[in-house]
């Protein structure tokens, strides 16, 4: 019995599909090419993933492939309740609606486990971690796999694994080329600034924006946001990383001296409390904080409810906190901003995760026999597959190589 | 007795007027200057501006300096109802709301003329224009002065002028540089690519982006677009700018060649029917067409409208039209898109327009009896203040000339 | 009598006139148009700029429109001397070599001057104020009219009229639209990274480059800094340009501050002493100094040499300089870095600029009647001219506007 | 016996090592660290490099060590000649001159494996392939291990390992994230840039840069020359990175497409005739071959010499061949054009590679006896305390993960 905000949205929630089908043809091409074959016909197909348009187009592909499909949220604030409406009038078993409470939030993601469905598609393995928590050792229902799609996920996957405890083999769709390269960069960066846009609409020009983190997500946003005319300061706790933000002319320091430049800080570690206490002290009157990674723990809001003398929501997804005599701005309570405050990845890079995805979900449902309870990698057909539908759908051509270099490469005289 | 879409938004309006408080220090630093003097005491101000947040702090200015004002709308589609709200709650007299018809817009032009204001302060030269059809020679009424914000308002006085009909004079704020150098290029930049992923949330890498004129807006554009990872043509008509789009790196052709390739065409000329039938003809399906000008003559829109089999509306700000088999989308029904789909300028841009206005209605209400008939730039000091004030505003300390260098510059021996 | 370095490096120079040649398709094309015509038939045309390949384009284009034209060089560390031997090879009257001392500089100029020329094309004005000092009212000899290239050469000229001393109408070159904003823009641009470059080797990206000055040169500068990777710190003197400078995404600040983070200085304000004892103190070992403004007065060269305890060549056009422990380099002793240490501007934007020159100097020769003896601009259809040739030469075709759209530019209705 | 072009050359070099010392900082500090322990005592170590000032520190930091050292070229065209000088100066066994004829280039590196070195430091492999083709099973000479600097080269080693052919361990320095992440991209990038500049000095703004191949050095290419206001195409084989250039903005097409619009191609494939017959007859008149990969293999320059009716050198380093009636120019023989027509890698970039380098030939030293006979990567504590030392060589400073970090990276709950 699904349950959605408001089954009424259905047709909006149609229009937003055919907007995000328009603009996804790299899936649509994957999900034609298996019509005939159906191969998830009878798979119980489970989905934990941030219920947008672009993930509409997923789950109706699935449903084409044959697989009787169950989905949830993999956040409380990320659903779009239109979308849900849409699944739920399609036939699709959705538990998901935008400001569920924690309580809701995991007890949506136990209606679909009480499916038992045969594969779990996680986004931030929220779904996999309470299977292992709630139902492994304490039933005789077991996934036949699983796929994950972040980075965060497949840390804590990998986690599970290393302490023996990963009861099913799980594909890290996050690692595809095709996959971490393009969301994270491309992605992020993009709605990142769009949701940064949308909750604050101040100009970026001129701006001194801190980006904590330079991983491929922080390459994204510290791009963007020079592209809009920011000035960019990286703070980074790796060395390697740190010198790449240097040697691409982005200032490098600790986050106690940027935090005293930043007009914007935007977390994209992957880590806890990277913004805190000392650092929000030394922040400027009016600075802008808001993060771009998985969890709502880079910015330690927790201090920032306790010590603020007042709060108040001053635009849609915009707190000020005053503390200090200064003013505090947060966006969307430190949740991931670009799904909070804008629609999330655009469904370009939607389609080439997505398509890493279905892709995984047959292979598993083909392959899991011979699979070991471990974290896998995208086997290097299906990315480099996504890449050429990829060109295909753009109408991109490419060069082959020549025999004679084919050869060559093989030489070492 | 001012006109709005519903007081009861006053409250709402107050956050946004707050909000844009916060980031137009510079205008908040010339108003208070003037605050003693009070130099607009007994003055009726006539705003026509987009009703926007940014406003509400212009107009709040004009009433602390002591002026009686009115307010309508220079776009009918551009008024934030919430602002328009808060400034009737404050004693303003507004005529304004969302989406009026054509006769509406020109009712509450002529509601606020009506009350004979002294000075006329106008986006685009409607209200001007409108005085000098149904005002001059057919009434007493005579206002002292005027000013101007856009280019496109500018040569429209200019051809009054010309013709020796211009029957007051105008600072034309547009021209100071502290204005159209920092609010077309920055201002229109950020908040055309900021429009277009509101309404149309799709990833800008790796698009072709056209951009039609490649003056301080187009220049604006095209930078932002090129800064999210789009691919620019430009198109001009002018040889000179032609040139420099070509030497900054942006490849140049004529609209029916780059139609051809084009993912979103954006216009931003000033011109009529840029975007016509035979370009239309030749573009992909699924383009995007958007229009960055202050009026919606640049896209042919009675031509789709006229030769669509289909047409829907896709998404906010968003329709579809079907021709030759073909999606065309049209933002914003082909209105100035950062308005319609975003929030217009961002208030750091509009701070220093405003303080310009503001110190050119100062300027002509103290100097109105010396000034011709004409169209006037800004005051050089006035525009050279402005500019010290932001700096002084954003913390930002330049150099002194040094006395010899003050010699220097006089030698030529 | 030409005087050059070897004449036996004239067909080395010929070479690099046909490398020119090839890049310069602008200037040929307009060359061509005239040939026929020789419009300077009879006439004596002075050439006073710097001797390099894309000169020896415009010298060979006087001579085949009829000119008899004898040049000398517009810096004395700036000649080619193969190319001055080249010319000299085909009956130009050259007197030019590299590292001219001051009064061999002069005594060239003064060669030059006692053909009494009927034209006189400058870069610098040291010509056009020889003029003034030592031949206007000591001889009969009066130039029709004379061109000038630089800015720093028309506030010269500028001042010598305001004084009311100047005695023949020029035209200011340099105020071509498609002059100064292309050739300092990304003439100056490119080249002077090229001189960086050639004097130092060293590597650009995550280097602080400060940039004295955001009139055209500077932009061109740091935006090319800024493309190599570097941080890119402006100072200005006017808040217009300081703040434009912060829009675009640069740190606007004091020498005093900005020369403490300094790893490279570019000065380019046409001001005397923007790098002084101050600031020099202030900078870290290793900083090195390169100024892209005409004139080698930019950076206190005097201070340096009067307070180093050691000095010495360490690479081709770099010297170091041992102060207070520290070593302090300078490129080219302080003179314009891109034709010290590289070739000045490129052909192409060379091209730019001296096809204005020879339309300007045919058209002084057609008009000087009328003319008064005052600075001029370039008149407004040669401008556009050379950009329609530019684009033709190119093959890049443009929009033209449409009978509706010339209509529409009048309207004011 | 020492063998460069002329002794007298040592002080010019002993400048040149100078100045690259005082942008090596990185290095110095590595060596300084390892000076009282000297590792490399008694030590045979060979070297076949390019000859540059930026490898004259890391020879000289080798003796420093305690080696015994012997060089040579790793390119017949690359040898700064100074630098060979000064080295031969300091006791270095030197055998390396400009323009070795390719029997003199295999001759010198026959006279460096004569002095049967301990370690082998090479840079595309030439003289680990001679050593396996001359000297293995043929003598009772045998390497204790070696390291390899290009990806060309390691290519080649991992293909001789295959084969298990492979007589020594070898360390892949180039795989260190801090190499191959920063030459390549920085180093490669910029310095091709300048070896076009010098060779041709024409302005890259608005010229069409044809980059062919998209691993890190085409990535740095069309970076830098998109940074110099160029229009880039990229040409892959590679799906995936096709991609990835189609997302940073670069219109991607096939080599036979790209060729039509070049003005300038850069070839960085590592493969062979990528530019060949059908791509140069495709070409403009007067465009401009370069090629920036080890090998000067991937222009067809055989098929060049075999179909011109003419061929000169225009400029230093610049060769035109007249086909069809057009000029084909080609930037220093089609050999590795940052180093024939600039100086290589800036000495920044070198630091990081030669810090690898050395600290990677005494890990060898140290932990040969544990190796096996195959191709390694970089141990990761040497590659992030190259890192670490940079970013102190710098004066940058990052955050350290708290505590709380730590233990949170850990977690999956």
């Amino acid at each position: 019995m699904p349950k959605v905000a408001d089954p009424r949205l259905a047709d909006k929630g149609r229009l937003a599909y055919e907007w995000a089908s328009k603009h996804m043809s790299i899936l649509a091409k994957s999900i034609d090419r298996l019509k005939d074959e159906r191969p998830l016909h009878g798979i119980k197909v489970a989905f934990c993933l941030h219920v947008t348009k672009e993930t509409s187009m997923l789950v109706m592909g699935a449903k084409t492939l044959g697989a009787d499909v169950s989905l949830c949220a993999a956040n409380p604030l990320s659903t779009q309740d239109d979308v849900a409406a849409f699944l739920a009038s399609q036939g699709i078993d959705v538990y998901a609606w935008r400001d569920e409470s924690m309580d809701e939030y995991y007890s949506c993601i136990r209606s679909v486990l009480a499916n038992r469905p045969d594969t779990i598609t996680d986004d931030g393995s929220d779904m996999h971690v309470l299977y292992h928590k709630e139902f492994k050792g304490k039933s005789n229902y077991k996934p036949i796999g699983g796929t994950e799609e972040t980075t965060t996920g497949v840390i804590r996957l990998r986690a599970l694994a290393d302490e023996g405890q990963l009861a099913y083999p799980v594909i890290a769709v996050n690692n595809a080329y095709t996959k971490h390269l393009f969301d994270n960069r491309y992605g992020t960066g993009q709605s990142t600034m769009d949701g940064i846009l949308r909750a604050t609409s101040i100009l970026l020009a001129g701006k001194v924006v801190v980006v904590a983190g330079y991983g491929w997500v922080g390459k994204g946003i510290a791009s963007r946001a020079r592209g809009m005319g920011a000035r960019v300061i990286v703070t980074e706790v790796d060395p390697i990383k740190a010198l790449e933000a240097h040697m691409d002319g982005f200032a490098v320091m600790p986050m106690d001296e940027a935090a005293r430049y930043a007009d914007i800080v935007v977390t994209a570690t992957g880590q806890i409390n990277v913004v805190r206490q000392e650092h929000i002290k030394a922040m400027k009157d009016g600075v802008i904080l808001a993060n771009a990674g998985h969890f709502d723990v880079e910015i330690d809001v927790r201090w920032l409810e306790s010590n603020a003398r007042e709060r108040r929501v001053v635009r849609d997804n915009l707190e000020e906190y005053r503390i200090d005599g200064k003013s505090i701005y947060l966006i969307g309570k430190g949740r991931i901003a670009n799904l909070v405050a804008a629609e999330g990845h655009p469904p370009e890079v939607m389609a080439l995760s997505f398509a890493n995805q279905l892709l995984s979900i047959v292979y598993i449902v083909k392959n899991h026999a011979m699979m070991k309870n471990k974290v896998y990698g995208v086997p290097e057909e299906i990315d480099r597959q996504v890449a050429i539908n990829a060109l295909e759908a753009m109408g991109i051509r490419i060069d082959e190589p020549t025999k004679e270099q084919l050869e060559y490469a093989k030489r070492w005289l």
